[in-house]
């Protein structure tokens, strides 16, 4: 039976559904019927063709959750379990990174390797069915497949998204724990995320900086102690608001994940001395900023670190504290719709007009 | 006997010369006749008046060496050792961090504590002889003396100066070690003490990138294995030429020592994925550079930790290194010119001009 | 008027009450009407003589809650905010470390600095009312004073003790945060409020071992996911028991806060591969124990961890936690019993025999 | 023609001549002739059956040099370089490390990884030519394969030989750099590379403490500044010794390369209080030793970091840095004799009498 799928043609071009053949598994490989997938910001730069090195026609979606429908042989979980036909799992959108180059085992930075792959993202749909816009999904041989943790379910699953783990990166990077003031600069899904797993991680405060209103209704029930509207304020007037907030001082730490390159002189602003400043969110080529490196940079003594990718350990992990606290957050809350797959189109332009805070895609039919 | 110093009268002003009635000693106080002290990139700055908050009239000179010429009743070293006239010393030129507020406390960051004064910089001549440009210098009790490590000259201290303490901080925080492809942006006296220093942390390689030539003949002769000149190259030439040198990857540390904004992203560029940048250069206010945050910092997955100030481990630890590495290393070679007090102003010159890698003014008379 | 205090008269001794005048302020010194102090298990120990360079007679108790009574001119708290009569406060039981030494400022761990005096430890009762089992105490010019932060109660800080910072340090040099699986080992105060504190960092899991089990059923409520009584086990069954709950790895970090030398090779043992033990709860010499270097430390790639005493950030920032999370966490359910000042020796007795979670002492009379 | 290798034919009989078939080459593998191979201490154990899970017989023989005598196809070294035959090469002996489990990606600890194999140790003479005692080597494919680096002799590099990669990781472990005083415990060759490897990081002093004293005059060649012996000392006077070389504090970070158990209580005490401990010479299990858990870990708020097994950046750099320091260090001075293959006992029986401080075996014959 052919496989339905919404495919980006070229740069610039609508989404438009695309049958493809059935695949034949090959040893090892998994085909997973697509429970739900992700409309992210990445797939709105992907759809404007700004990012480079993108094989067009491509089939978005680097995260997904899906039922297995079929195996290759034995196949195990990213840890050795054998899987079987039937069990809802998720994987790393990761793939190919080679464990064997010289950043990988030398530099030890393998979110660098210059050999991975990305679902939805790298790989493109004439490679087969490698993206989670479809009804069906093709896990190659080697993909770490996670099953979902006790008790969580697909839908809290894709709230967390590609935004968990690559915040769950972040909040690692910097070292975010008790007693640190946290601001996060930006209420997309990568921020909701890092602000909530801030909080879980014992900030003392955690300020949500980001617009339009509805995201940061959700900072809040995600545990913002504070938010700051961009819409209606001026970068000074935010920083100033920052420094009231934090005893004068500004933050420890400070998580940019806006995507605008203007963020980033604002938030080496509103950054304690001797603090630290995480750049998750510039993940496009948004073009240059101007910062001031006297007074942003080394007579503040910053540490700044910026993150790329994510790696299993982050998707494993993250899927740990979510289940952990899966009561204590409301997860799902930053869903906003559900798409059919025939509705692609209209799930960008919500998310790229901010009229949601998160879309989810159900290739196979939303409940 | 009054004592003669070199005064800075106000921002712009050329020095001149000024008598100071000799100082009563407070207990716990000692007086230095000065041997050595520096003409730095500071005091250029100084005397154009770009730091904002120093107080003019102003007798220059942070770093220095000198006999012990009076004390106050029973002193003692950094570390508990009774003191005694005639002895050859250095000082940390920083003083009054408070060891009580936040930022040394509860922060760790004491060179951010907003109550330390440096001799020759924030301490205006109104308050006494709290900087080296003088005959005399008048330590406050409390002032952290160090005895000069056995075997070290006072010309060798003050070959490493002001520069030697800040490099070892640039290089302690960039964790330059065995293996590490390190290059120095500036060749100014920090650039060279850091490219020595880098050296002797048993670097792999240490490319330092600067102007003019005589410095860069220093850097060669301090341990750079290879040297790039900014006259002969565009920005794009020594990006490319570093990632010659390294393998196509870039330098593991990159340690900015220029004092140029334009040398941030040209910095950032020339470090590798995951590599990590060091800013030391930028005490004055240059204005500001543009970076591209996608580019530069994002997707290098890049550490960049900026560096402000020295407390007393650095200047202890950089004279246990020199004293270490006495014979290893030609550290008076950096030392161009020896001027005396009523060349001051010929000095500042000198050092605008480049046409000296450092001056040391001898204001008791160069022998 | 005279002040009671309760007295160790010498090692081996019962705890007598007796009088002692009124202290004269000098400048800068606070005198504090004692709200409540404590009684811990190094008071035990102090009773029997067992640490070294103590002066007896000795007021103990270090850590304390009291109002200003009287102030030596003016007096700021930690911060430099200015205190007045009234005031309700807790100090750093840590003085004059002397942040001049080599400790200090080279080595920076000013916890090992040898100046450093303790109120109730290492202040005798011949230098003055330096300790909490007293009516009133004097508090030294320097003495590091902090207010209670917004809403929190004296009932809330002395039942986080002196144990409260000290886990607190325990928990930072772990670094305990999102996704780790903790043990604590011992069910005092130390271990109680460690696993609180894990908890709060948001800790995958917390398992606290020891006993008895109002002790244990304490932790639980403080927040442990699991309890292992050490009264109904063989050291090999905990090992078991802690991999039995980790996946069979056993703990990414195991906070040894027991006191007693036995749970060492048993919490190595307890630690998965590449791991963190962190030692806090060996502050009395109990004698050596027998570890396996090959099984316990070079095969496993484990680090350890050992951690001496407490900084002013660690009391300030346990402050700052326990206000933040003031309701999540049932602080106050450690205290198992408040006494009178002659009803010392009775806490004593209780603590060493277990009969009480913690005892605390009331000095003006409990309401 | 068939390959005569050196086998252990079960744990405690004498080494024996035996023949092999020479080699078929699956695609991917390469066939070594074999230069040099090591009799190290490990290779003693194996020969007394001291080492679980070894299987005999085995051909010993961990880090080897060799030259490509065949190649299965085209295989390429650890960086994607194409090999050629008649190439002189090394390769870390380490493999089948997966890269997949939870150890190598969520702990990302490789070295305890569980399906890690090791040349001349976990893989036996039954499953083909995977030691260096033998004419011939077979790298299955995969083996990570090391051009040696340009200016360095094969008899330079198997005089690092696995103690080079080993001490090297220590060395990083420790973070050993400018200012340090290093103690370096036991004389064999991971402490005498552990020493040069100090030295060559910047050490301020590096203290070897071991026996016969010809192993210490090869200490003091390659960089040690004091040594002391353990045949004319007691423990006490060993920590007085260190103490009076360090100021009377200790030794910033004391490696542990001695093997022997008794030398862990010993190092505790010769380190400075919040000093580093690195312990990496506890390959075998000698048994239990006594240590005070308050005096030699909690009072001297400490650091042990036990260190197992290598990866190839340590093997990597260990040769990167090797060849930048190639003429500094009397390298080949650790070699004290070659031997032919059928004198594998004899080296044997001088390595565990001490007689030599390093042997080396020239399977295909010594020059």
């Amino acid at each position: 039976m052919p496989v339905t799928a919404a495919v980006i043609p070229a740069p610039g071009q609508a989404v438009e559904l695309r049958q493809f053949p059935d695949p034949v598994l090959e040893p090892g490989a998994v085909l997973l019927r697509t429970l739900y997938t992700e409309v992210c910001g990445t797939d709105v730069h992907l759809q404007h063709g700004r990012l480079p090195g993108v094989p067009y026609p491509l089939i978005p979606g680097h995260i997904n959750v899906g039922t297995i429908a079929a195996i290759g042989g034995e196949v195990t979980d990213a840890f050795g379990s054998t899987l079987a036909v039937g069990e809802t799992v998720t994987f790393l959108d990761v793939h190919e990174t080679c464990h064997h180059c010289w950043y990988c085992l030398v530099a030890k930075a393998s979110t660098r390797c210059p050999h991975r792959r990305v679902y939805g993202i790298t790989y493109g749909a004439d490679e087969g069915l490698l993206g989670g816009w479809s009804e069906a999904i093709y896990l190659k041989p080697g993909v770490k497949i996670l099953r979902l943790p006790e008790g969580l379910t697909a839908e809290q699953v894709i709230a967390g998204g590609c935004a968990l783990p690559t915040a769950f990166h972040a909040v690692e990077r910097g070292q975010v724990g008790l007693a640190d003031h946290v601001v996060v600069q930006g209420s997309g899904p990568v921020g909701l995320m890092a602000a909530a797993l801030a909080r879980l991680a014992g900030a003392q405060q955690v300020i949500v900086i980001g617009a339009p209103n509805i995201r940061l209704e959700v900072a809040r029930r995600l545990g913002a102690d504070a938010v700051i509207s961009i819409e209606a304020t001026t970068p000074e007037k935010r920083v100033a608001a920052v420094r009231d907030l934090t005893g004068g001082r500004g933050a420890d730490i400070t998580i940019e994940a806006s995507g605008n390159p203007q963020a980033i002189p604002e938030g080496l602003q509103m950054t304690r001395d001797a603090g630290v400043y995480v750049v998750v969110g510039q993940y496009t080529d948004c073009g240059p900023v101007a910062i001031n490196p006297h007074h942003d940079l080394n007579r503040k003594h910053l540490d700044v670190r910026a993150t790329w990718g994510i790696d299993l350990s982050h998707q494993y992990k993250a899927l740990q504290v979510m289940a952990r606290f899966r009561d204590a957050v409301p997860w799902t809350g930053v869903i906003s719709r559900y798409y059919n797959l025939d509705q692609a189109n209209d799930a960008l332009a919500d998310i790229e007009a901010g009229r949601v805070v998160k879309a989810v895609l159900c290739p196979n039919g939303c409940l």
